[in-house]
């Protein structure tokens, strides 16, 4: 093993574009592509360039030679087709006609030691040029490539939850590297850097602030922070990432001087129309705006009697003449229920609000809908919203922050969770029509659609706190790119170029990230009941933490059961949202699978799931192996030891050193619950306290 | 009715000191006596003739002559016995005899209309100027008194938890008066305020700073401060109160550049006396140090391997050659114990930690015990280290602040409770050894005993956030300076006081403050188990909220019981710290009082009480009815409507009505849990969810 500086003090703030030095025979098959050929100049090839020289710096241990014009002989030529007759020339008639508005044709000439990175538009070449270096960095052959490729989504975008004073809601890796006491950050190094880290994946959109915008943030529309909005825009600019902005829907009210923020209001929607082009002055590429309406105590319009195609549309108008969506969050439900009413249910809230509304939003209308019922549980039912307004757009929301998956102080890599409910069939129109088609707008032919994800970065060193919570930034991109990567494709990519290409290595880490969501999901709550998770922060079990509370989050444990009955027989009905043969699927408690087992019925605790256990007896076990589980990933960790840079290896080990203790604190709290509660032993006669 | 001012724009602010209008029979009464004669000039003598003008002025509506000689007739004589011969002349000399340090004596001369009030010193003559000014405010007959008081105990203290951020420690009634922003106000006049309110009830000691000392409070005792403090200490010192500080048991780490704080030091030694030495410069007759050490995470001797004897006698050699004392909290117990282990018991710590070092405390070092073994639950026995250490200086800790009694948002009279702890009979020196003997010192001739509490008060307009608290900063003077006060007659002084003398107004208020008590038990935590509320902020119910935490509050309830078993046969062995027959009480079952029931043993919920219930059928009933009274208080408050000022009237009738909201949530989490729980029905059949 060799110690290269990457290995000396390497700290994760690299991610995977650490361009670690190659070695060897890896190395030695890229000896050829030493030059880059480009003839054009803008800014976005100008990062795609710049990101090349870096690439093959890093990697190769040698800076290429740029040149504008090509004399033969090997190298890389990167460009747009209509730009660069060379592309034209480099990459054959066919597969050009194959590159779409974001993609990228790569084509080696195997004879020639020469490879083409072909595009239509320069974030196509940007994208084409990660791609390749991508192929360098896992050590895969170059010489004879023919790739096309083209992101299966439109829109693959990132929610910032950052707050103006250096918060971030649910952010687990420290400040805001955007903001700082109320102002927008000076120091734009760090920015840049995620604008590349997002690029390399494919994500096209950011949205920079809140879904909760609080009262400066409601000023980031106007004159007294667009300046610099504008340059934060240009950065991600350079980066082919549009930039958005959370609204506050009161901002007529708040800041406008308006006595109403009413939607149908002409005064009102004036308004709306003078900020929208204000923002275009600014940014001319403005993407649009986000929206957090009538949920949580936000406001809406329904406090001006309106429904939410009324305030949607309003915004839509206003950014329409220029080209801009509006984003409309979907989360919305009772947010003050009382936990005595078990008629009410939140996972029915989404579809029963939005549903009556198809056809009526107009059409650069985007509805985000969460890809579960209630709230990025480590186990949901996939949200029976996605797909079910056939004439209206929608993007599907995931959380890359583990707010309910251990805060990024628990390994849990959630790109199987996303591969899951993309491959979930809705049956909406026929078989086939998974939520992977509807999100890429096939199923619908909508105009527009996507995916977007809360993000989990911070201004820690290494980003996102926990260095494995990376491959979740990293598989959420190329996830939304191309739905079709498996995790363990994606895993494996991310694991290469964050600790290079080691056979030990690859395969451990690679065990560790896909047993992980697994190993949560045992140790915390059973059976898709969801929550029992610490009021507030989120951290921690707490069984009865959310059971008497107003957020519409119950598991009704008595002595004798537990679990919600949401069928149409004799519970809330929810079950009826779906269509068949879902809804039969999750109606009936004989079809049930087992692991939504409690999010979709009541049951005694001496049921007997699929599997031949009890309930009762279903939890003990999770939990005594889940523990054990953690456990064991402390010892696969500890095996890499040597064979990866210290200063990674130590901070992760540390990591999994508290998740090892906590899954212990979780297996007791969660078995003596229910001992205490149910009075049935453990067959197997475990310490249950 | 008449619409005196008072009515008009009475906030509450004035409090007990009000000095409302008197009318008709009850004002002719005191026509006689409107001049005051008094011959001193010190500080103290000149706050109690500004206190007694400002009296007659507001009741008697008339302002009272003041006169350095007297010439006979009518009138107020007020001085020391020393100072001031004419009292000599009018006390008679028995009378004097019977005067203590702090005492007073009031003689009418009922032909000549005269009244001597007359002390041994000025601090007395001041109580003797409140007593008088309260006898007229309830419309008590003063043309022929004999009264000769004294405080019954020495110390009477109140504890600031109040933060130099402005910030307050379980405060529930805005903001600190005393600090804001890191620095102490500079507006006094509040503070001035608060100083008559004190000493009017007979208060002598103040401590201003919280018990856990942050950073910048740990400055309080040096130069940075003290200029500051000493002024505060001038404002107290004109009422008779002595002025503490909380200090920072690692200071000389922290702010003396030493490197430890270890109290066998001779560094530390000379750094603390240093101290000592800067503060009685500014402040001669500073009263000492308030100790939180090895409690809850703040430094203390344990650090270094000594013991709280070497660490409060360190500091007890600093102030000693000034006359200060040292004033050592005993709320020491392990705040990480694992809720797994039965083994610890909490309720057991004070007395495991503290009772070995029986003598070995100087005589300037006071014990400071919580009443109870926990932490002011509404219902605990009383602290069994009170009286174990006969070698001892000991003082009682209350707690004024209803941090786990309805955060002034629940209305709860707490002097009942006060008292119940202080008639409590430990036998220690035999029968008749009660704790009010004990923290008067008699029991064990100490030098040192007396009352300390935590105050509950804040920058709220009414000081106290719910009107009705102020009667428990007033009860706990008022006991404190006379135990032997009922809890009623404290709580009519109080209501007249603040309220007038009308009858019916007198006794439903007098209703709801004696009821108070009961009710807030009934709907809360059962039969003396405690806790059941939300972490942290410790508001509102949640049965399970502290039962997998690091505090050592348990109630272990399962499906088939609950409670905890401190008996010595079978459980934690707490019992044993009880002199008999205290012990045998508790530790049968059979002999312990219902309402400890559960602090003591674990049991069926099909146990019987004394009272013939079983303990779940008392948990139902207790909750049911405690929803209802509740209820039941705002319905009588309704009833005073006119016949108070409307702006007193509604601000109490405002947190009536969310009691009786708020005690529904407590009838139904807790009834809801324990059914759910138990699986037995309510032998009623009223609704539980």
């Amino acid at each position: 093993m060799s110690h290269t500086p990457f290995f000396a003090k390497n700290t994760g703030y690299q991610a995977w574009l650490g361009y670690n030095r190659l070695a060897g025979k890896t190395l030695e098959q890229y000896a050829d592509y030493r030059r880059i050929v480009v003839a054009e100049q803008d800014e976005i090839i100008v990062s795609a360039v710049a990101e090349l020289v870096r690439g093959l710096e890093g990697m190769l241990g040698q800076t290429p030679e740029i040149s504008q014009i090509w004399d033969g002989g090997s190298g890389i030529v990167i460009g747009t087709i209509g730009g660069n007759t060379l592309l034209q020339e480099f990459i054959d008639e066919e597969t050009r006609a194959g590159i779409g508005a974001e993609g990228f044709a790569i084509q080696s000439d195997l004879s020639a030691g020469r490879i083409a990175i072909g595009a239509v538009s320069s974030a196509g070449v940007l994208y084409g040029v990660f791609h390749l270096l991508r192929l360098i960095g896992i050590g895969s052959p170059i010489s004879d490539l023919h790739i096309v490729e083209n992101p299966v989504n439109q829109l693959r975008m990132i929610n910032q939850w950052d707050n103006i004073d250096g918060s971030i809601e649910r952010g687990y890796a420290g400040n805001s590297i955007f903001y700082a006491d109320g102002k927008i950050n000076s120091d734009l190094q760090r920015i840049r850097d995620y604008a590349r880290l997002l690029a390399s994946t494919g994500v096209n959109a950011l949205s920079i602030n809140n879904v909760n915008v609080h009262r400066l943030e409601t000023m980031l529309i106007t004159e007294a922070y667009l300046p610099e909005v504008a340059g934060l825009a240009g950065i991600f600019r350079n980066y082919g990432i549009k930039l958005f902005l959370s609204i506050n829907y009161a901002a007529p009210l708040e800041i406008g001087g308006l006595l109403t923020a009413d939607p149908l209001d002409t005064e009102v929607r004036r308004w709306w129309r003078e900020r929208a082009a204000d923002i275009y002055r600014y940014i001319p590429d403005f993407g649009g705006f986000l929206v957090k309406a009538d949920s949580e105590n936000r406001p809406g319009p329904f406090t001006y009697g309106r429904d939410h195609a009324d305030g949607a549309n309003m915004l839509a108008e206003a950014l329409d003449p220029h080209g801009g969506v509006v984003i409309w969050r979907c989360f919305v439900y009772n947010c003050k229920q009382d936990w005595r009413d078990r008629k009410t249910d939140r996972a029915r809230a989404a579809y029963d609000h939005f549903v009556p509304l198809d056809g009526r939003f107009h059409d650069n209308v985007i509805l985000q809908v969460k890809n579960g019922p209630i709230d990025f549980q480590v186990r949901e039912p996939v949200s029976p919203l996605l797909g079910a307004m056939p004439a209206t757009n929608q993007m599907i929301e995931f959380q890359i922050t583990q707010e309910y998956t251990g805060q990024q102080r628990h390994v849990c890599y959630l790109v199987p969770q996303w591969k899951e409910v993309l491959e979930f069939d809705t049956y909406l129109q026929g078989e086939g029509t998974s939520v992977g088609r509807i999100v890429d707008g096939s199923a619908h032919g909508s105009r527009y659609s996507g995916f977007a994800a809360v993000s989990n970065i911070g201004d820690g060193t290494n980003w996102t706190g926990h260095l494995l919570a990376q491959a979740n930034l990293y598989g959420y991109g190329r996830l939304a790119w191309n739905p079709r990567l498996t995790a363990e494709e994606i895993a494996e990519e991310w694991i290469r170029l964050t600790f290079g290409n080691e056979k030990r290595v690859v395969q451990t880490i690679c065990g560790i990230l896909l047993d992980s969501l697994s190993i949560y999901e045992s140790y915390t709550a059973p059976l898709g009941i969801g929550f029992m998770v610490n009021p507030n922060h989120h951290y921690g079990p707490n069984v009865d933490g959310y059971e008497y509370s107003m957020w519409g989050t119950y598991h009704f444990a008595d002595c004798h059961g537990i679990g919600v009955d949401r069928s149409k027989a004799t519970g809330t009905g929810y079950t009826a949202q779906y269509a068949e043969p879902n809804f039969r699927l999750y109606e009936s408690l004989d079809s049930c699978p087992d692991e939504l087992l409690l999010f979709f019925h009541h049951v005694p605790y001496t049921h007997v799931l699929h599997s031949g256990k009890t309930v009762i007896q279903h939890i003990y076990d999770t939990h005594f192996e889940g523990a054990e589980r953690a456990a064991r990933l402390e010892i696969d960790w500890g095996s890499l030891t040597g064979l990866i840079p210290d200063s990674l290896h130590k901070q992760v080990a540390l990591r999994l050193a508290e998740q090892a203790e906590h899954a212990k604190e979780w297996r007791d709290q969660i078995n003596t619950y229910f001992l205490r509660k149910s009075g049935i032993p453990d067959e197997r006669g475990r310490r249950i306290y």
